[in-house]
């Protein structure tokens, strides 16, 4: 089934201490299409300045990324760059240069306006309903957010929420959002906006999906060597709504293994820089990622489950 | 099985946002009892002061505690006060007074030397050491510690490690001790100085077994309101060690297992002051407790676990 997603196109420099990676691909939009194009054809909106190597996306293009919604303004496009020091979790930016992306206005074109699925990447808030005011009918609608944001426009970010299936977040910010600390509180808050479902992203601890019905946790991958976290939160994102667009239902279960699928992608997704782990990726290496993820979380109970007595 | 705990009894001043709790019970070896003694029966070797209400220590007498290691020596208790504030995840302490615990030699009364099952909670390696001298052939020795002893006692600790089956420590812990930030190599590391199995406890983010075929994680059980960590990872090792002790073997499954009710244990001993929530806990609530743990982590992948093609 159609997966749209609107949000940032970039050119990426990043060091860690495992080296150095200068102008590669980067960007909500990329990393997310990236990783969900493995499941599902992808409808790409997003914009690049006049200097961007088109040709590096023309991969996606071949996995199914369609790029008819990617608009080329004349200027810079969208570059930032950053570096992983120590203990690899967050990144301190050392520059952000918008460029083209600073006047971003999504058009969405007539053949992305029926799509069934939708992920608005972080981008502002008031893009992100202009974007949901250009497609029709969606089944299933998911949105990223940040801080700035958050600090900068509540309002409309709450107005998204009413208008949105599920919200992805990390921990930091879904408490900011509902300025609860407790995460399950916070996550209840959120539910209350409006989203049916939450996802709270951990970094190496995980995730935790809030549903109506339940919670369900899915452990950070143990890898031995981090190499470069950039985009790991786009391409779990992207590895749930491909997973979910191509299962075709939204239920409990398809939920929980979208959670799965997610967490699998962006596992992946950190062990080479920017997207060049998932260049290569096979379905098998994914399953077998999937079966390592259960192998991970499994235990049985006694029948009785009753240790006692 | 017989299992031996060896550790602090103290007594507590707690003040959370909640409210505020004065000389009540503490300790490592108390909080490990009260959760172990639902499982098995528990042999606690420990130390107090003249001024010890040794009678509000009946009712883990009467659910199977043997106080025959319980010295008492003339002098003070070992008090600790601390404050947890809005963030619930650490406390800052506010005074510690050893008193007599500052003197404690382990005496290891004759009925307690066949103890199959031990474990060495977070005192001096020495002491833990002079412990395990007093032991006639243990089947599972597991010990805790601190970053004191890392830091001050770290070859006397690594001397310990050798002759563990498994270690309990926080993230942190884990991580001074093998001076590796990434936590798998940090458990891999520990492994590599004796213990089999690494248990390593991460708060509201749960905990994770290594053993030496696999990695298992639980979550956090996650609770609207936390409101006294105290204890909780002492509750979590009486989980584990009572569980393990009451099922005999120590097989993967077995260790999975008691990693679920040690989860559950220290879940329930947030939600009171002190032992209050263990007091009355009931074998049925567990049992209700770790089927919700499954149910937080249980999915289904589909037969072929092939979702792409």
């Amino acid at each position: 089934m159609s997966l749209l997603v609107v949000g940032s196109v970039a050119l990426d420099t990043v060091e860690t201490p495992f080296g150095r990676a200068k102008d590669v691909l980067g960007g909500s939009a990329i990393h997310f299409s990236a990783s969900a194009s493995l499941f599902t054809p992808v409808q790409l909106v997003g914009v690049v300045g006049d200097d961007y190597p088109l040709d590096k996306l023309r991969f996606l293009e071949d996995r199914g990324v369609d790029l008819a919604g990617l608009a080329r303004a004349a200027g810079e496009s969208f570059r930032w760059s950053g570096i992983y020091r120590y203990d690899m979790s967050t990144a301190e930016t050392l520059e952000t240069r918008l460029g083209v992306f600073a006047d971003f206005k999504p058009h969405i074109p007539a053949s992305f306006r029926s799509a069934e699925h939708v992920l608005l990447a972080n981008i502002d808030p008031v893009l992100q309903l202009e974007v949901l005011d250009q497609v029709s009918s969606p089944r299933f609608v998911a949105c990223d957010t940040m801080n700035f944001w958050i600090d900068g426009k509540r309002d409309e970010l709450l107005q998204l929420l009413t208008r949105v299936d599920l919200l992805f977040a990390n921990d930091a910010e879904v408490r900011q959002l509902s300025r609860e600390t407790n995460l399950v509180r916070a996550a209840r808050w959120v539910q209350r906006q409006g989203p049916n479902c939450v996802v709270i992203k951990k970094g190496e601890h995980g995730a935790v999906l809030f549903t109506p019905e339940s919670v369900f946790f899915m452990p950070g991958y143990p890898l031995e060597e981090v190499f470069d976290p950039t985009g790991a939160g786009d391409c779990f994102a992207g590895g749930f709504m491909g997973y979910l667009a191509r299962a075709g239902e939204i239920t409990e279960a398809e939920l929980r293994r979208a959670m799965v699928y997610g967490s699998a992608m962006g596992s992946f997704a950190v062990e080479r820089f920017s997207l060049e782990r998932l260049r290569d990726l096979t379905l098998g290496e994914i399953d077998d990622r999937v079966r390592r993820f259960r192998m991970m979380t499994e235990f049985e109970i006694p029948v009785s489950a009753d240790v006692g007595g």
